[in-house]
């Protein structure tokens, strides 16, 4: 009963560069992508060009990540909110990413909306929505400041 | 000097689904559980029927994980409180966990004792134990709520 | 576009023990270290002799781990403070460990100095420097006490 992991089924664009070992199945990754070693992504998952998924990640079904975005090393999302009974009957939550966004590494990452370019200070537990522009960090991600046009 | 992980001397139920690669030796895994990739779990470690141990978890020696548990992926067990002068003369500390309890991912776990059916939020810290049918999250983790029976 | 990890370009000292799969590319290993499956060690990164490096732990450019230290498993290094406006103008930081230190699993490091003997809690986020003998955790990481010398 063991089964080696790889990349499978997957909608893979141009220029993407994947430093196996991965496990990658019924994905999407954009043109001009970079996933790092020991990263799993799984079925239905998308991710948009130019984003980079750093070593160690950990990406669900349900997450949708933008365009040219870092999701740093260690960042692991999340699609269960255990609010059922047992782990069988579990219900899928959705996660959306916006375009240009930062998350510092070892980060955790509950079913969410992220706008447009924010920042997510590693080490972060992010458990509610954060607007576009803005700065969050801290167990539970907290908004430390709004990014200016400067 | 260089060494292949693999699954070595380990005590192997039936209708276990392993996604290789992982670090398995001389640990305990009972009928129906799932390893998932990049996963170590060390000696004398003991995983009990209908368990999941999500991709990117270590389970060290000492721990003892119930029957029909969800450990998250990136959950991360410790045996040691660096109470010694030195790396070399640690001492080893023991990690209860009971029956269908689950484990948010990229959790940290501390040596201690998890009741039964509690629930843990991604990107705790559990430092002190945790009655059974409780609900708790953060770093250092405290009680949320208590389950009930409805 | 699929590249696969190894050991590349490192200057790896004696009695070394690897296990793999591991990704370590153009950074220097002491005499008598231990690197643990899953992890990453970037360029430029330098770990000194008899250090431990566990499992799932990511090194990047621009950090030093002194001797005899333990890097526990999960540990997230940092090089990038995301004060740029967009990822590809990044600016590295650096980061320095002391010798003796201990680092509890699933800890993230951003770029600070760490003096000797410092001992840091599981699950910590460190983003300020700390110095010799003491004992921090917490996100943000505050401390402790001091290791006194009894």
């Amino acid at each position: 009963m063991k089964y080696k992991l790889g990349i499978n089924d997957c909608n893979i664009g141009e220029n993407v560069k994947i430093i196996e070992p991965v496990n990658l199945y019924g994905c999407s990754i954009g043109d001009h992508c970079f996933i790092g070693p020991f990263v799993e992504i799984q079925k239905n998952a998308m991710i948009n060009e130019k984003t980079r998924i750093q070593s160690h990640s950990f990406v669900c079904e349900g997450v949708t990540i933008g365009i040219h975005c870092f999701i740093g090393h260690g960042t692991m999302f999340t699609n269960d909110l255990f609010k059922t009974p047992t782990i069988e009957n579990w219900k899928m939550r959705k996660t959306n990413i916006g375009n240009n966004v930062r998350i510092g590494s070892n980060s955790t990452i509950l079913p969410v909306n992220i706008g447009d370019n924010v920042i997510i200070g590693a080490g972060s537990v992010v458990t509610k929505d954060v607007p576009a522009n803005y700065v969050v960090a801290g167990n539970p991600a907290k908004i430390l400041r709004k990014i200016s046009d400067e």
